[in-house]
């Protein structure tokens, strides 16, 4: 069955698209495990201290991000859809169980095309609001997604393949 | 795939559970069936003006109520999970294609169950504050779905067996 992902809106949403040389089952299976999450998903040095994957949809998706300085920040969602190897769409806006989130903010789409032996890969941030895809961008979205894409692709070429 | 839908809590969430005397599938049809939908969506003197309906994880589900009076008030979300004549989870918190509303109140989760010949009808309001909880409360949760209840299965007797 299809998805009806929305169309990306450049008032709403941002989006990182870049084509990487490396094949889509390690690039998902890289998002899928915590044990690699944690090796990648944070620009270092900042590091991951915690991974929670419960693959399917309403399943939590969460992670803790911890500062040089030892400051801890807990992500916490849950998956709405999951095609392996294709597609992964995860929101803040709902806890796990799709719990309504007291501090809702964005909806993650992964997007997945095998390229030969490499990969298409797009990531978006759905956002309700301009001043949340704003303040998303103000974050450092484009270099901390892009940073977090390059240690992804080196991770996976010095202890995956 | 199981969907690891939230255990009820009793600070956030709103149940009503009835056993009523019409099959599953009427009862699923009624609820995914627009021209269904308008006879009993909303107690009566209200009337449903609109519904659309796209039934899939993403897909919309939105119906515009009109109150006596002539005022019109608009709902839209979208479907989360689907199991037909079993489950269904929808959520305002998004929009159609997983973006996330500006006015996001609850997630709606209708459980059926076959007893016999008739059904076991849970329907859950999940909310992720206690305010919300209340503010549903006090709108009318209960007297309001409860009549929609009692609309849905004489609906179903008098124009769908």
């Amino acid at each position: 069955m299809t998805s009806p992902l929305v169309k990306p809106d450049p008032k709403l949403d941002l989006v990182l698209e870049r084509d990487i040389d490396v094949p889509v089952e390690l690039v998902w299976k890289a998002w899928t495990t915590p044990a690699h999450v944690r090796h990648w998903f944070v620009p270092k040095p900042w590091t991951i201290t915690a991974c929670e994957i419960d693959l399917r949809p309403g399943g939590v998706f969460s992670s803790t991000m911890r500062s040089p300085e030892g400051q801890e920040f807990h992500n916490i969602g849950c998956y709405l859809d999951l095609v392996p190897n294709e597609r992964m769409i995860f929101t803040d806006t709902l806890l796990p169980g799709y719990r309504p989130s007291p501090k809702p903010f964005f909806t993650a789409a992964l997007l997945l095309e095998r390229r030969g032996s490499g990969t298409r890969y797009t990531a978006m941030a759905i956002h309700g609001e301009e001043a949340a895809r704003k303040r998303h961008e103000d974050m450092g979205f484009y270099h901390g997604w892009g940073t977090v894409l390059d240690q992804l692709v080196a991770y996976i070429k010095q202890s995956m393949q």
